[in-house]
């Protein structure tokens, strides 16, 4: 019933296609006009389906984040703002003149990110100004020095200030902070130096076009901040946060994707798949973290941000997730490994496994949620002790692992749970890593100055959770948990 | 005696120290002028030693790679030879005029690499010549249709296509390779569209600017190519060379240390610190690989890259790379952890596991020579074979550790060697991700047509290696290589 359903369906996708069916329609024509039509037809459907998967996937690129849209938008008002100032303007004097500086430095200025037009509307005003200024010393000085020695020392000077200026783009503060101003510097420089005005010639240009690209870069910041705006410091946090839970999740989803049985394993697996594979994204985050903490140290405050919020933290924090990340990979390539333990042997630390595995998840997002919600987080405390603890009893539980094989009926090598010995020590060694993360996370929270939490009675199911933890803590006392936190452990 | 002579020195280096000498030396004079001095002259001390340290750093910026002292001269050159030409011709007509769009051109276009210069000067170009007419014919059309319509259909024009110029730079293909081209197409839109020019003047005014940007263009990129050129495609290149190198150092020194007996650690293991630790380096250059590869693809066919050379193949041996590498960091930090086998036990394993870990390194090396070299290797195939008989050799020695550590003398439980066979499980699995980069490394030298290798004979040392060879490959006939390919078998 089924099968014929779906056969039916497929021959009603075969007689929709339009290439072939028009083809076969047009033979009965003979000649070349008829294979010229169904060529034609066949041509367009082609390039109609082309079309209609390209639009398909910039609709899709526009609707998995409506701001690119939003953006777009912003940069053709900041445009048609600017360009409507220039043409009101009774002073208005052609594309030579100032209109020109204003449109360039608005097509120029305008980034995704307020952080970003911030960085580069501050590097153009300071570069063109000092650059200016320069320039018309140095022309002031050439013009006093004689007709012969002007070019040499404008050429002269425009050569040794261009190279010092692009020298100094290797310098890492330079590059990180005044990339964009040190090359407007070097074109506004060449421009003054070469431009062959006289000195007074040149300070009215030099003032017009300063106050031409000051109202550029107005006009640019107030769309950027006013319209939706997009800031570098929040996608870098939002990112932070992403990333910790989308590692939590991959830990928990390796671990249960281990343990759970052969038969079931194919329809387990599918489903969780991306959820396993979430430390990916972790792997591949440096250079947007980089990017985004140097573009978020231009912002002002802005809602939970202040003005001196400790960006530097995040790449930090993101060094240590990725730490604990390449340990996921290689747990995530144990799950997947042709070599496994017997599955009665992989039965005896299931229990305990999984239960690390959550804890280790839990640690990790109770460490997302505080960071989301900025907040010290009391039961972040909590959930690393009853990591350390599950890890205590799998490595107890490792130890009596020979009296429990020993105790199973059939031939049970220790040798054969040699697989499970390495997803254990991994496992292991991910909750030392986490650890880095949660002093990582402690630090960020007294730099940044997290808020404390409120009264926790409020909370949903605080009670029985306190509950839980305190025997917990007890046990955990001969074993003191700072102890835990030092080093790995593999 | 050694201690007398440092002492002696560290008094010499005290005695010298500027500011606390003159403090103490003022202290006699009285009154404000001479505490005023002693202020001035440590600030000069102070500022002097940053000056000197600042300079120290930039000069070793420099020295590290003189082809970046060599790319700010060539940049000054450039900047020169166009103002020259400018400055030479009869017609020269100010800062308004020409001159100011060729060195515009040539302050932007110029980059440190071949590739980066040919693909901002072409989609420059590119960019420069389609918005310059399709602002003419908006222009031409607005101006047909009336003084009310013109501004409507002039400011209209120009917000939707910088909104939709604007979007297509969230297409990853345009990002990649058409972004600078984008902006150029915004802005000489815009220029053009907001001229309030007539079309016939923005005719002259649009060819004058082509030509400027060509010549811009030109200037850029003869300097760029016959002044000591740095091409992006040879940079990818070294690099993936350089980090394939760094990973198989890293590999046997991580073994190495891993096995080094506790008494000789501390000596054995600062020397290799930085060798153990180059597989960071792998870690770290995925931003470098796509941006190298995305500029390497502009550059013409130069030494021994062809015009097709498949760039594409870089980033996915680089992938495999880092695939290894992140194994290779767990690896890393089982050297260091605190939980270790005891010394006998580790003992047991530590020949077969050395010789793993050399096969390991001599694979990725002769893969590194094969790339550098450009040649098909022959003993790489030998050398994975090498690699694979290790594995089975530790695999079997592992299955015989019950009963070598029954004849040990004293109890040794086989928990205790658990760290080492967590140690083994990550070297098998390295060693089966070195054969995915091998498999990388072939599809790149079928895909780049690498040379076949020339007679051997002529080879130092080949004839006793191919004995050595011999009986490893006929051992290793019951288990075909093909088989230790296939996956990963931790």
């Amino acid at each position: 019933m089924d099968a014929t359903a779906r056969e039916a369906q497929s021959g009603l996708e075969w007689r929709v296609t339009v290439p072939e069916g028009a083809s076969v329609t047009v033979e009965y024509e003979s000649g070349l006009a008829g294979r010229a039509w169904a060529w034609l037809v066949s041509c367009v459907a082609v390039l109609g389906a082309k079309v209609s998967g390209f639009a398909k996937k910039v609709w899709k690129i526009g609707a998995d984040d409506p701001r690119r849209a939003v953006h777009s938008l912003k940069v053709g008002l900041a445009l048609t703002l600017v360009s409507v100032f220039y043409y009101t303007r009774p002073l208005y004097d052609g594309v030579g003149g100032a209109a020109m500086w204003a449109i360039m430095t608005v097509v120029v200025v305008f980034e995704y990110t307020v952080g970003g037009s911030v960085y580069k509307g501050f590097n153009r005003a300071v570069a063109t100004a000092s650059a200016g200024l320069l320039g018309l010393g140095v022309s002031w000085v050439a013009s006093k020095s004689g007709d012969k020695l002007e070019p040499i020392i404008t050429t002269g000077s425009l050569f040794l200030l261009a190279a010092a200026a692009t020298f100094s783009r290797f310098i890492p503060t330079v590059k990180a902070r005044f990339d964009y101003g040190v090359t407007i510097f070097i074109l506004t420089y060449s421009l003054v130096a070469v431009s062959g005005y006289r000195v007074d010639e040149l300070l009215a240009l030099a003032q017009q076009r300063l106050v031409t690209v000051a109202i550029g870069i107005f006009i640019c910041l107030a769309v950027t901040v006013l319209v939706w705006p997009v800031w570098a410091g929040q996608e870098l946090h939002l990112l932070t946060v992403r990333n910790m839970e989308k590692l939590a999740d991959s830990i928990e989803a390796c671990v249960d994707d281990y343990f759970a049985a052969d038969a079931e394993e194919e329809e387990k697996r599918d489903p969780k798949a991306s959820k396993s594979e979430g430390y990916k994204c972790v792997l591949n985050s440096k250079a947007s973290e980089d990017s985004q903490r140097n573009l978020a140290r231009w912002e002002p405050a802005h809602g939970k941000f202040g003005f001196r919020h400790p960006y530097g933290q995040y790449p930090k924090l993101g060094a240590a997730m990725r730490h604990c990340a390449y340990c996921v990979e290689t747990l995530h390539s144990c799950v997947g490994a042709e070599v496994q333990a017997p599955e009665h042997v992989k039965q005896l630390l299931s229990d305990v496994c999984t239960r690390l595995g959550a804890q280790c998840a839990r640690v990790l997002k109770e460490a997302s949620r505080s960071i989301a919600a900025m907040t010290v987080s009391r039961e972040l405390d909590l959930a690393v002790a009853e990591m350390g603890t599950a890890v205590h009893e799998l490595q107890g539980d490792l130890r009596d692992l020979p009296f429990s094989l020993a105790k199973e009926p059939g031939e049970a090598s220790l040798i054969d749970a040699m697989p499970l010995f390495t997803m254990a020590s991994l496992l292991t060694e991910i909750s030392a890593r986490i650890e880095a993360v949660v002093e990582a996370v402690d630090t960020m929270a007294s730099v940044a100055g997290f808020k404390q939490p409120e009264d926790d009675d409020e909370k949903k199911g605080d009670a029985e959770l306190k509950l839980k933890v305190h025997p917990v803590n007890e046990s955990d006392s001969d074993e003191p948990p700072e102890n835990n936190r030092s080093k790995a452990t593999v």
